[in-house]
């Protein structure tokens, strides 16, 4: 298959990542890869067109690790898509609930299906190194006394039954990922942009720079502060803004923003996912 | 032992959050809870005198549902620890490292250490429900060919060999925790303070109420984004900010956020931990 049409993902077949994926892009090759670095390498290489990184989740925030690889590797945003994390209760096919003695899931699928464990004391819980590997683990096996906790698509792979769905004590976490390119998103509407901010760690700093976006009446969807790495006393911003479509006023806000803040870098401009975080 | 000398963590002996606890507490007895709700009812209920809660990881963000949790129950932040997430090797004493085939730990301390298993590929890895299980495993059994990824807390409790220290591939992963209790801080210097801010989803909203910061220059440790969950389109802001001692002129400061913003939420004033997470 043609570099073109190969997307890759970290994880394995039936991962979050990989329904991410196949949700963006429909008729391409989604490959699956190791680690974040690997997809990005891949990226770098022309191996594949695109990556699909996990950016943040709603419950726990940014995915720190993802925005400093994306800074050192230089790739820009092109493009967003949100999945809700929904867990099944998976077993092999003829599997009554009531037979069930053990359970197999990633520890923190574990902990976001506690409210419906609790009703299931006697289950024995195993921890295993994700979701997908758990579904895995139950089509190989012949017992029929246990259970995975994973994805519907994860059921669909390993050809397993879904015996309950939505199964997670919260209806609403939803893991945002970015697609992931070597160039900007060309030919497409964009209507929001993420970038890093770097201000100084004196009051005031950071509203000096906000109220650039307030002039330019653009709205922030997201800001998050970390302490910069490498630098004491200086703090860097995750921010995501509703873009305008008109690139010169754009380009004029990020000048003033320039003047106004110590630095900053613009991940990528792109359209922002209908299903925008707000679920 | 008396309720004002009992603190609660969620979690076992040997996990982070007992170091949180010893290390803030000393003196005191560090009594397990099994869920982040049995500390705060415990609080509730004064069986234990206060709670150390993880609130937010350096590499990760908030742990927005510790947040939630705080605003349901009423309770305070009375102060804050910082505890660097350091992963040791541990196996039985005599084990040799090349001795060892297995590797036991939780997924998110195997992720950590990435570099250091590339290096033993050879070892098979086991995911635990947490780290000082897994510690407990390898003394509980005979097998001198397996290990444990924890920290040297659980060596200590479970009088195992410490083979290897920081084999973590980040340095200056912290985790930081929140001290809650029933009542505010008292009798202690007061130089942080924490809240959520709710304002609504307009251009330039966010930007009035920092100006209040700005007005009584109040420095930003933190600020970071939420959707509010039950109201579309208006946005939660979990912020940290280096208070004033001098309480009038903070109080005045709170009326004029109130006037400049939807609502706002303090969840406590306490003490700065020198490690201030900008390690």
């Amino acid at each position: 298959m043609e570099t073109s049409k190969i997307v890759g993902y970290q994880g394995v077949p039936g991962a979050f990542s990989e329904i991410a994926a196949r949700s963006f892009f429909r008729g391409f090759e989604h490959r699956a890869f190791e680690t974040f670095d690997a997809v990005v390498e891949a990226v770098q290489s022309e191996e594949i067109i695109a990556g699909m990184l996990p950016i943040e989740n709603s419950s726990t925030g940014a995915i720190r690790a993802v925005y400093a690889l994306l800074l050192q590797a230089g790739l820009k945003i092109v493009g967003e898509e949100y999945v809700p994390v929904r867990h099944c209760l998976l077993v092999k096919p003829g599997t009554e609930l009531n037979r069930i003695r053990e359970v197999y899931s990633h520890p923190e699928a574990l902990r976001q299906c506690q409210a419906f464990l609790a009703a299931h004391r006697q289950w024995k819980q195993h921890a295993y190194l994700n979701t997908a590997k758990s579904a895995e683990r139950v089509a190989r096996g012949q017992d029929e006394t246990i259970a995975a906790i994973a994805s519907k698509r994860a059921a669909e792979i390993y050809q397993l039954e879904i015996l309950e769905s939505e199964i997670q004590d919260q209806r609403t976490n939803t893991t945002r990922f970015v697609v992931v390119a070597k160039l900007p998103a060309e030919d497409i509407e964009l209507t929001k942009a993420s970038m890093i901010l770097r201000v100084s760690h004196q009051p005031g700093s950071l509203f000096e720079a906000l109220g650039v976006f307030t002039e330019y009446h653009i709205n922030l969807l997201k800001i998050e502060s970390h302490p910069a790495k490498e630098v004491p006393w200086e703090y860097d911003f995750f921010i995501d803004l509703a873009r305008t479509a008109d690139e010169e006023a754009f380009q004029s806000m990020l000048g003033e923003l320039s003047k106004r803040s110590l630095e900053y870098q613009l991940l990528g401009s792109y359209t922002a996912n209908s299903l925008n975080g707000n679920e």
